[in-house]
């Protein structure tokens, strides 16, 4: 098997957003057990000015879709920001991993040379396809999938490196 | 160019490494102007059963090592785990980066398929390369680099995504 932009990207992506689908539940679970409202943990931030669990889960999300499309050279598929439930979140991953399983792997071959520009507020970033997978899209994706396993972790949720690396499964 | 299995590890873990190295330095230059010791920070953890700072250090740059080492059929290198301060983290950091630029390229072509076996208490783990590199290897580095990036931005230290993706430079 010979490695891919495909299998760095959707794969890659694939898998890390699956072990986020699993943190996720442990966390209801955690909410429900103990008996507090789980939009508690969903508003929950690491500092004042970060960004609270749903938005890492969307951005985490975001990324992902957006980075596959563009060495696609495809237009994105939106997504309404509009989830307040882990079922809504949960959903939400589902629909992404579904997407970019839909973009066939054709499409990102010779994507190491593709020009990509990421609209970054008034600025436009301007990466080449493999530059921008290494330096921008796998650590944007695994920043925001990890923030949302520490903040969960720093509420007490029970959840361990297996649970990150492999959705709780045996790796 | 091409997408290849020494592009992915250690060109994407030294990019990563040194953004940490420079996220680092911001930690210990907070704790210079605020005043307080900088092993505070050092031993900060986000849950009391996480581990501190300066071991996520530490455990990054042995999993980029040790990912690397595997990769090309080498026995990874070892680093004592005796860091107390902030410059010899990002010490280690440095020996780190130039330990994994020191593999050359050609000893991990084809290692897609090599079989890889990591030590994980009792047991051992089984991988094809690829798939190692894929959902064990930058996954866990990276939770390792965010998880860093996430204590010290916790503790109020000035960081933003910029800091995190490019060490503070423009991307």
């Amino acid at each position: 098997m010979k490695i891919t932009m495909y299998t760095m990207s959707v794969d890659l992506f694939a898998n890390s957003l699956g072990n986020l689908s699993a943190v996720l539940d442990k966390g209801l679970a955690y909410a429900t057990t103990r008996k507090f409202e789980p939009v508690v943990l969903l508003a929950s931030r690491l500092a004042p000015d970060m960004l609270p669990l749903t938005r890492q889960v969307q951005i985490a999300c975001d990324i992902a879709k957006n980075s596959v499309a563009r060495l696609a050279a495809q237009e994105p598929r939106r997504f309404e920001d509009n989830e307040t439930s882990f079922e809504q979140l949960r959903a939400r991953i589902a629909a992404t991993i579904d997407y970019i399983k839909s973009i066939p792997a054709s499409a990102l071959e010779g994507s190491e040379d593709r020009d990509i520009k990421v609209p970054a507020g008034e600025r436009t970033l301007e990466f080449k396809g493999l530059q921008y997978l290494q330096t921008w899209a796998i650590p944007n994706v695994l920043f925001h999938v990890t923030t949302a396993y520490d903040i969960l972790r720093h509420n007490g949720v029970e959840l361990g490196k297996r649970d990150f690396i492999a959705g709780g499964r045996a790796p």
